[in-house]
C-alpha cells in the first residue's frame, strides 16, 4: 500500500459509526434540523489522536466521507490562523479544512472534549438577541439532558441554565481567543453563543456533543418564544 | 437454545408490526415531529403481560430493537424508583430502562392502556406556560380524535377538552404520585401535562396512543397561536 | 378468477399512478405537510365512473393499496349519511369509508371534479378564525396556481381570491348541504373553507387539486402572518 | 441514432450530477424547503453553451429528467415573450419551457451566471412586505455566504447587505426588463426580490447558486423574525 492509500484508508470505513461516514449523514440531518444552511456550522470528531474535521464553505447535506480531513492531536501548536497545521490525510480535492477547526481545538485542549458541534441556528441567533448581556439563562425546563461544562454531570431542573455570549468577528477563526477566555471564565459552561453567528456545543463524544446541542436548541426554541409572550425565563424558587 | 437467547428472541422478530421493531420506528418518526429531542420522550407498548420499554438517555432517532427492555406485566409490585423491577429481557449494553416506566404503568393500571407516549413538544410546554391554572381548556376544535379518558368513546365537537396540568418534579420517576392522582381526579381525562416538561398520553393500543398523541399536539399547537393572537380557546353555546 | 379477487384486482397494480397506490404515497406526504394529523384529513381520486377513497379514522402515513374503498360514480343516489352506499369493492378489514365520503361527491357533481382533498391544516383553520365572516380574501399575492371555481381558468395576479367559509358540524357527513350551498352560491370558488376544522379543495385531477391545494395553504399561510403583523390583505388597485 | 434520440440523448445520463438529473432532485429538496409550493419556482443550470430549463406549471418534487428543456446559449435573440425561442431538445409531453426562462437569461447576460434559482419562499414575501421600500437591507449577521453581484468576492459581516425589492407583474416574463435594470443599476446586488412574490438568485454554478438562496432565505427570516420583534436589522458600527 502507497503512503498515499495509507492516508485514504483513514476515511474509508464500511463501519457506518466510523467518523469519516457519521460525519457526512450528521451533517446531512443538522442540515434538516436547519443548523447548516448554505455551508454554515458542522460537526468534529476526535477519537484519541485523531481529529476528523470537514471541509469549509461547501455544501454540508452533500459531504463525503473522501472529503474528509484528519489531523493528529495533539497538534505541535494549538491550530490557528497564523499556524501552518499537520495533517494525516487531506483530500485530493482543492478544498480548505472547516475554518472552525481552532475553536474545536478550544473543546478539545479545555473540556478534553471528543467532539464538537457548530451551528448558524436561528434559535440560537435569536437567543443571542433577545439576551443582550453576555449571558443566556433558562430555568425549570427541561435542561437536565445539558452537562456542567459540557462534560460534567446533568444539570438538574432545579438549576439555571447559563450560556455565556461572545461577539462576533468576522472571520471564524479570531473567534478563538473570546472563547477560550469564555470558556476558562465560566467552567461551568456547555457551550459558547456568538452574537449574530450561532453557538459552539462539545461533548464527550459525538454522541452527548450532538444530545446537548438538541437540547441547546430545544431550550433557545422555547426561551425565545416565552421572551416574546413575555414570560420571564428564569424563575426563583425561594 | 440456551436461556439467554430465549429472552433475546423477545427482542427478534421480521415483522415489522412487532413492538421491538415498532418502538425504534416510532421513536425516528417522534424525533422528526420534534417531540423527542435530546434523547428525551418516548413510546411503550403492552401486549398483554408483556411491557416493550426504550431505554433511558439515548438518541430517540437511532434505538435498536437489541436495545429494547421486556418486563412481565404485572409485576409483582408497581414499579417504583424503590422497586427492584423484574424484566424478561435485558439489553447486554450498559443501558438502563426508560425513567418514564413508572410512569406508563399509571396507564396500564389505571385505564387498561395498551400503550403510552411521552412527548417534550414545544406545543404541550408552550401550552402549559399560559394557561397558568391545573387545566388546559379547549372547544370547537377538531377534538373528536379524542377519546374520553384516553381509553372511551370519542368526545364530540360539542364537548370541551380539558387536560390536567401537575407540577414538574426534577426527577422524572417523582412524577409518578401526583400523574396517578390528576388520573384518579379527573377519569374523562386523556392526557397529563407536566407543566415546563411534556405530556403523557395512552391508548387502548400503539395505533390510538400515537393518533391521540398527535391530535392533542394539534390542538396545543392551534390554542397557543389562539391564545398569542387573543382569540377565545372556549366558546359557550348557549 | 373469483368474484372477490375480480374486486381486489381494482386496488392491485404495479403502476405507481394508479389511484390504489397514488393514494397511500399522496396521504403520507400530506402527514408530512401537517395536513392529516391524527387520522383527518385525505384524498379521493375518481376516474370516470370509479371513485378510489381510503378509510375512516386510520393512520392516513400508513394506509396500503388494500384499505382502499372503490365506489362506482355516479351512486344511485347521491351519497349520504341516510344512503346506503353501493361499493365496487370494500376492503376485507373492519374498515369504513372516509366519513368525507358525501363532501367529496358535491365536488364531483357541482365541479365535476376529478379528485378532492380534505385537510386539517392549521393554516386553513386559523384563515377561520381570523377571518370573521362568511369569506377570505386576498389580493395581489401568487394566487395565479388557483383555478376559478376549482376547474376553470386560473385565476390573476390582479384578482381577489375568495375562499367561502362555512360553519362546522359534529359529524362531517352533516357538512353536505351547507358545503354544496356555498358551492352553488359562490360558483367562482375554488375551494370551502369549515370554520375551525379545515378545508375542501377540488380539481379536475389529483395533480390539479394537490397543486391548488398547496397554493391555498401556501396563501394562507401568508395571510395569517401578514394579519398578525397588521399588513392589509387586499389591495384596491385603482 | 436517429435526430431525435440524439435530442433525448441530452437528458439522458447516469451521472446524478447531470444537470437533467441534478433539476429533477433539487426541486424536489426546494419543495421540501417550501420553496416551490404548488408548481411555483424552479432552477435552471447553464454548462456553457446549453441550457437546462425545467417546465412550468408542474409539481416540482414530481419532474423527471425526461421533463427537462435544452435550449442552446446564447439564444440568437434574448428570449421574451415575443421571441420563438430555439431548442435542443423539447420532451414529447405537452409541456412548456419554466415561465421564468427570460428571467433566468438576464442572470445569464448580466453576471454570466451558471445557475438561477427562483423561489416563493414565505421568508422573501414577509420581506418583500414589511420593507417597505425599494431595498431590503440586514448587517452583522451571516452573510458572508452571499457574493457581491452573486458572482463576486463573498460579503464580509461588517458589510451591509442589500437586495432590491422590484414591483411584481401578472405574468412572470414581463418582470424582464425590470429585474434587468435592477441588476443594471445594482451591480452589487446577488439577488432580486419580488415583492408579493419571490426572488431570483444567480451563481456561477449550481452549487453557489443553491448556497446563496439557502443563505439568503436565512437571512430574511431571521430579518423577519427582528423586525416583527422590535429589533432594527441594520446597525452603524462607527
Amino acid at each position: 500500500m502507497s503512503e498515499i492509500d495509507a492516508a485514504d484508508a483513514l476515511v474509508i470505513s464500511t463501519d457506518p459509526l466510523h467518523p469519516a461516514n457519521l460525519i457526512p449523514e450528521l451533517c446531512a440531518s443538522f442540515y434538516r434540523l436547519g443548523w447548516v444552511t448554505g455551508t454554515g456550522g458542522g460537526i468534529c470528531i476526535r477519537t484519541g489522536d485523531k481529529v476528523y474535521i470537514a471541509p469549509s464553505g461547501v455544501q454540508k447535506e452533500r459531504i463525503e466521507p473522501g472529503h474528509i480531513f484528519v489531523l493528529p492531536y495533539p497538534q505541535p501548536s494549538s491550530p490557528s490562523p497564523h499556524t501552518d497545521r499537520i495533517f494525516l490525510r487531506r483530500p485530493k480535492l482543492n478544498l480548505k479544512e472547516s475554518a472552525c477547526t481552532p475553536l474545536f481545538w478550544n473543546a478539545f485542549e479545555q473540556r478534553d472534549a471528543g467532539s464538537c458541534i457548530h451551528t448558524h441556528s436561528q434559535n440560537a441567533v435569536m437567543a443571542t438577541l433577545l439576551w443582550e448581556g453576555d449571558m443566556f439563562e433558562i430555568s425549570h425546563q427541561m435542561i437536565k439532558g445539558v452537562r456542567k461544562g459540557g462534560n460534567g454531570p446533568t444539570l438538574s431542573y432545579l438549576d439555571t441554565l447559563k450560556v455565556p455570549i461572545i461577539a462576533n468577528t468576522p472571520n471564524e477563526e479570531d473567534l478563538k481567543d473570546s472563547m477560550a477566555e469564555a470558556m476558562e471564565k465560566h467552567p461551568d459552561a456547555a457551550a459558547i453563543l456568538v452574537r449574530r453567528h450561532g453557538i459552539y456545543v462539545w461533548g464527550d463524544d459525538w454522541q452527548k456533543a450532538k444530545t446537548q446541542t438538541e437540547c441547546l436548541d430545544y431550550l433557545f426554541e422555547i426561551a425565545v418564544k416565552m421572551k416574546l409572550a413575555g414570560i420571564p425565563t428564569v424563575l426563583n424558587d425561594q
